[in-house]
């Protein structure tokens, strides 16, 4: 690949949170379609819910070290085979507090900074169809630079839907870099692991952070492609799945995984732990969380 | 009050800890009683559960840095009134790792520590009962002191309920020192406080730590008084509303009330994140945790 030369800034981070948006819409779109699939025993189950449709909210940033803070939408739906999904994207801007300025690069000389991205997280009806999560951002200091990462949280882990969703994900990192799913798949098994348990969350994906490989339109290019490989990927699972019963007692170890995914994201996730602290949207921040979660 | 010598540290040791079990099982013949006092249409309800008994679950704590590092017997209730009650007691010794040991009064020359406790975290079935918490401990360094607190979690705030709960407090209080009540009532404000969402957890109570007055015996006569206090005050506000029948919406209200409990004692119970920090039984840790929670 040849590289090429980086576009203005402006038209770097409005392409950037354009993307964001886009595939928003696209994987709304595509869920919203998933609702309208389910038939046969679990429909008659949940008749008493509407198949889903995302509900956006826009929320603005309180700020007052920048011009433009920003603020975000949050899409959540409520529904029959997704019992809570957000997809939240947000187009931030503000000044770092010197503490956290000393973990992020760029904020030497100035510590503003603006940032971009789309979070996902689906918590779902049946416990035989994993839970996801999915993000990818977009951060400019005095550099800049994408992160992000997916991965499936399963009840009980099955084979083809492991080696499906890894797949979806290496094929995106390989078109860019051989490098990339091998080091990502680790990242994220380093990531997303619940020490006090000594045990992972979920079945892992990949997880990247600080990627600036000099060529922004590569690292654009790859971090749409994990998008793509995500909304490729991820629905096939949860039609191959969603038909099927099950069983309080699935259900059951559906909530205590939960509770252990809740334990994850307030005690260790990076990101859940700077919204709270630095007096994000309580909210958006804890989209992530279950609609419901048990500790046995 | 004369102050009375300090009894030998083996004997305030072994008092201490003979203090903590013998509350814990005063307390747990109580909630049986109250599991079997349940009558009319809530006993109705829950037919499909027995009168709820305690079940102890010992653990010892592995420490190679000391010659006994102890451990602690969880004492773990399900039932028709206490829908998860433990009621934990340990009696632990280690060596403080340096870092931690920089926010601990008497560990300059030695990091050695010893310490024994009660905790005691209860969620109703009803929502119309409040939840509770209940802790004291006694620690031993270079220096010793007692510390605890107890504090109530309704749904909704029932005045009459947080009056009695604060007086019994505040009776125990003003035995020992008419400044204790209101520093400690305040010390649980500023505590027992989800910072994220500016709300507090529950409508406080008392909170206390480093109480080392230099009479060991009057330290220890408060902490006791602190335990009569609670075991004389949370059962009567138990019996005041446990056979009072409530709606999906009240047992909604408790689940998402429960989330937030979830969020202090995950993001900011100290006690918690020590616990999860240095290895200790994540179980006996997250005992604290509700059995079922929601996030709306």
């Amino acid at each position: 690949m040849t590289e090429s030369p980086a576009p203005p800034l402006a038209d770097r981070k409005a392409r950037a949170a354009r993307w964001f948006a886009d595939l928003r819409d696209r994987i709304c779109t595509c869920f919203e379609t998933l609702e309208d699939e389910l038939t046969g025993p679990n429909a008659e189950r949940l008749a008493h819910l509407q198949p889903g449709r995302f509900e956006r909210t826009s929320w603005r940033r309180e700020d007052t070290s920048v011009a433009d803070p920003g603020g975000g939408t949050m899409a959540v739906m409520r529904g029959r085979v997704f019992e809570k999904v957000g997809v939240n994207i947000s187009v931030v801007a503000g000044r770092l507090t010197a503490d956290f300025a000393e973990e992020i690069p760029g904020t030497d000389a100035d510590r503003t900074f603006w940032a971009a991205g789309i979070s996902l997280v689906a918590h779902m009806q049946s416990p035989h169809v994993p839970a996801v999560h999915m993000n990818t951002r977009h951060i400019v200091t005095g550099t800049g630079w994408f992160g992000g990462g997916a991965d499936l949280n399963p009840v009980v882990a099955d084979a083809q839907d492991t080696a499906d969703f890894h797949a979806g994900l290496k094929a995106a990192c390989d078109k860019h870099d051989p490098g990339y799913y091998p080091r990502f798949k680790q990242w994220a098994d380093d990531y997303f692991f619940i020490k006090h348990r000594n045990e992972h969350r979920g079945v892992g994906g990949i997880f990247y952070d600080y990627l600036d490989s000099g060529d922004w339109e590569a690292d654009f290019a790859f971090t749409r492609d994990v998008g793509e490989a995500f909304l490729a990927t991820y629905p096939p699972l949860v039609r191959r799945h969603m038909q099927r019963t099950w069983t309080d007692a699935e259900r059951r170890r559906q909530l205590v995984q939960r509770g252990r995914y809740t334990e994850f994201n307030l005690v260790y996730d990076r990101g859940t732990r700077f919204g709270l602290e630095t007096g994000g949207n309580p909210d958006a921040v804890l989209m992530s969380l279950p609609p419901l979660a048990a500790w046995p």
